[in-house]
């Protein structure tokens, strides 16, 4: 079984509400000097064939109109 | 600025609801051989100071209750 980990983010030019909302509550909290917030998911599995997981991402885990993916092999010191 | 990527995920113990509709999902979708998957956020970010970008997670972006967040600089070839 290979360790994977696939990231999902919304595409460039699409519009990401929640990093929008993380930036707006920051200076209430306190916090400054933090910007570009961008919010995704992190999809983290083991995979006996991980040839197969671009279409699993494709198919299940996100939405590749709105967003892209990125699959990371954990078991090569990543 | 200092490009940061947060990892949230579940705590180890605790139920993980997209993980198991998505193990649900598979063998509809033709998926065999996927097993442990776990269902997370990711935030990436950029920040001036990111010594307190712990305490960022702790207040804003995890629930420290029932999650865990692992913070990886993107600026040392991570």
């Amino acid at each position: 079984m290979a360790k994977v980990r696939v990231l999902i983010r919304p595409k460039g030019g699409i519009l990401d509400p929640q990093g929008k909302a993380v930036e707006r509550a920051l200076p209430a909290l306190g916090f400054e000097g933090i910007e570009r917030v961008r919010v995704g998911r992190m999809v983290e599995l083991e995979a006996e064939d991980p040839e197969r997981l671009p279409e699993l991402c494709e198919k299940l885990l996100a939405n590749p109109l709105i967003e892209d993916f990125e699959i990371e092999n954990l078991d090569d010191g990543a």
